[in-house]
């Protein structure tokens, strides 16, 4: 993968690439032991191996994890690249101050209080947005959890998190919501890893744009999800989607659909929520798939993070249970997927195999009970399947058995499989016993290949597979990332 | 909780009884060690402390798991109450005159190769239905996985499954497919537990109208939960479903929805599959509980199985963060369910306790942020909400961070409640730590509070609870399982 070099992109990118990539950082806030604040932010600085140079500032502490507090902004031993500011509401557009006075121009506000609060906090985040236009600083807040760049450890979380450190790996995930912050996601869990996360918090300067421009030309970065409650900019936010969109997979969950979501929203970051059919328009122009459901925004990339795109819709089962293949093809017509029609050659030598089963789906179910050591022939099955050229992605439903020697031709078929393998795969994988389940799964992801815990978001996955790839035959440029 | 008495009910669901409380079975098939067959039924059956004698039959084997095998049914050293039949399908029509021969009248047939396989098949198993209905017998299958029965360790499961009891429970789970039997489900992990599970395979004679009917009447049974690709005699079904709705929640999930899914559909079980739209109408008419998705066959039920129906629609969110909020609030247009307006001393009552938390969604973010050990109070706003005649149900978003008292927390406050609580709550949990997360999920599940894995089956869950308790109000008694 190509580090990314920002000597050519323009100013204004540059200046958010600051926020992921600072040289050194300012933590303006309480280090008192706890579960939020900056104490807790350092720690993570520290855990996740950052390796640039932290500048904590509180004139009531000395000292914190070994390094030396700061009383005030001025005092700091060094230039820093951005602030990250945990303070009280109203001292913070005295600091803001204080940072363009020191140099910083780029500062995270994790200080809730705001427009999300009520009409003081409203007048108080205007105020900090004038100001900061007038220093020539750039914000992404207030109200967010701030940002991770896995690249370089740069994970100033300022809620305990637990662990150290997240995967690295290709998607970039961003939201108008801290839930997507380390401390409220599983990222070691997450096989794939991510490149960058960023909470935008109540969006007074840094948004979904900024974000799509950015995130669009950073290399590291092969697929974008994102939350939305709300969009500022239509035809701006049309005009970055339609580029980033041509660039790479980009994903989208929008809330505030409703009514009463919308008011909702007013209260979590001060936005006021677009009408979800005008939202609904600029996707379609601008190539964005959008995502339903709220697990989506990080179960879904898995399906571009390494694989090759298909080249149409035609979708092979090879299950095991056909209850599960006829749920599955109810949701194909949903996704804008097909059920492939096997080739005269491929049925006959699955047909061969086991009477019935020549036909997708391709159900092993009936073998399986019939014959002993079925799953002897499980290799040859995938292989036939995925090597029709009818057949352009694939959805395999696994049955987790630690009977025989069920679970290790899995592994051995799909080990063999992932360097030639030319097409989609989405897998399902149950069984009666959880723990057996996840450790097949963890497997399969090793090679390249995604897992998802249920049928539909296979169905789900493939859909937006096939949907990114008829983009992008359609002439914008396709950056698989793999 | 009433054990069953069927003195007084009709023949047939005395005879459908008969399938789920033997007094003994006959397991007819191969007894090799292997993932499937007589040898594991056998051993299911031991596992799960089945009580009844188990009578194993064929003629090459001599004993199977210090049981003797008899080599054929005339010569078992007992009455049997049901035969399991596991044999080649073209000897089934053979076995079942023997079955009737040796005075059982109740048959599993397991063996597929039937309607679901080919013209043939379809033959073989309409000479079986006649000569079934010629002999008096009843069948469950062919093609089918089997029955379980919790409250006798009657779990001749055909295949293994690796662990030895289900918990007992309320939920009564059927399918027209093996995906809802054990060694597809990780049962013991559902800490609500089932009564009864069956599959009813290609459904040749016992079907869902059957087991509704079973079902409605069965004390061990609370809320009942199917699987269907089809129904065959809609009037019948409309009828059956109708009364069985009228005494407790029907969940029903029904694919085949489509043109590819119907014909999938009949090459998985031999049925054809009804028209969407027309089952849509039946179920609303019989008061019906639709489900989305798969796993809801095995989670929705939870909301049911022991908590108050809600007296309204108007749902209290209690939560750590405002994004997820915003997102529940755009699923309850879609569930029926409203965003509760807090009476007025409930809601300065929160104020009090932190500036802006005096609205629905009550969101702690804030107050979490600010405020050392604001935890504290979380049973003070929790209690709060829940007494508070404006709220019907509760929607409440836990953080799982095992930093401070939090967990702690949680469980003392849900504890607390768990014997005063008459409105139902649905809960969701996330955080950095899936192990933490589970293990608080396990204890709040304990004290009969449904924790769900997303928000959104969270709302999903409330919106069928309101549901049913709606149709309830209207007049059909209702039997909540509390």
């Amino acid at each position: 993968m190509v580090k990314p070099s920002f000597m050519n992109l323009p100013d204004e990118k540059k200046r958010v690439d600051r926020f992921f990539n600072p040289r050194s950082v300012a933590v303006i806030g309480s280090f008192r032991e706890g579960y939020f604040g900056g104490y807790v932010m350092v720690r993570s600085l520290l855990k996740a191996g950052y390796g640039g140079a932290i500048f904590p500032v509180n004139p009531g502490y000395r000292e914190v994890l070994g390094i030396r507090v700061s009383p005030s902004l001025r005092e700091i031993p060094g230039p820093a690249d951005v602030a990250v500011v945990m303070i009280n509401a109203r001292s913070v557009p005295s600091i803001l101050t204080q940072c363009a006075d020191s140099g910083i121009r780029s500062v995270v506000v994790v200080s809730d209080g705001f427009a999300e609060r009520d009409a003081e906090g409203a007048r108080l985040q205007a105020e900090m947005v004038s100001l900061a236009r007038r220093l020539g600083l750039r914000i992404i807040g207030p109200n967010t959890a701030g940002v991770v760049n896995t690249a370089n450890g740069f994970n100033p979380c300022p809620y305990e998190a637990g662990y150290d450190t997240i995967p690295q790996g290709v998607t970039a995930i961003c939201a108008q919501s801290g839930m997507v912050n380390p401390q409220a996601v599983t990222y070691p869990d997450m096989r794939f890893g991510v490149s960058k996360v960023c909470d935008f918090g109540n969006t007074c300067d840094v948004d979904s744009c900024d974000m799509l421009d950015y995130l669009a030309e950073d290399g590291e970065t092969g697929v974008i999800s994102m939350y939305l409650e709300s969009v500022r900019d239509g035809r701006r936010f049309l005009d970055s989607a339609r580029r980033a969109a041509a660039r790479k997979p980009v994903l989208i969950l929008k809330s505030g659909k409703t009514g009463e979501g919308a008011r909702a929203s007013e209260s979590h970051t001060g936005s006021l929520a677009v009408d979800d059919r005008i939202f609904d328009g600029v996707c379609s122009q601008a190539g964005i798939l959008r995502l339903e459901r709220f697990r989506d925004i990080f179960e879904m990339p898995k399906v571009f993070a390494s694989q090759e795109l298909p080249s149409g819709n035609r979708v092979g089962i090879l299950t095991v249970t056909g209850g599960v293949a006829v749920m599955a093809i109810d949701e194909f017509l949903r996704q804008g997927l097909s059920l492939a029609r096997l080739g005269d050659a491929e049925s006959e030598s699955l047909e061969a195999i086991f009477k019935g089963m020549g036909k997708n789906p391709v159900d092993m179910g009936p073998m399986m009970a019939a014959v002993p050591n079925g799953f002897d022939l499980y290799p040859k099955m995938l292989d036939t399947i995925i090597q029709d050229e009818n057949v352009d992605a694939l959805f395999a439903v696994l049955w987790a058995n630690p009977a025989g020697n069920i679970l290790s031709r899995y592994v051995e078929t799909f080990e063999e499989l992932k360097d030639r393998c030319r097409k989609p795969v989405a897998i399902w994988i149950y069984g009666p016993d959880a723990g057996v389940t996840a450790a097949l799964g963890e497997r399969l992801e090793q090679f390249g290949f995604p897992v998802f815990d249920t049928p539909e978001k296979c169905i789900r996955a493939l859909g937006l597979a096939c949907r990114f790839a008829g983009q992008a035959a359609r002439g914008a440029p396709c950056a698989s990332s793999r």
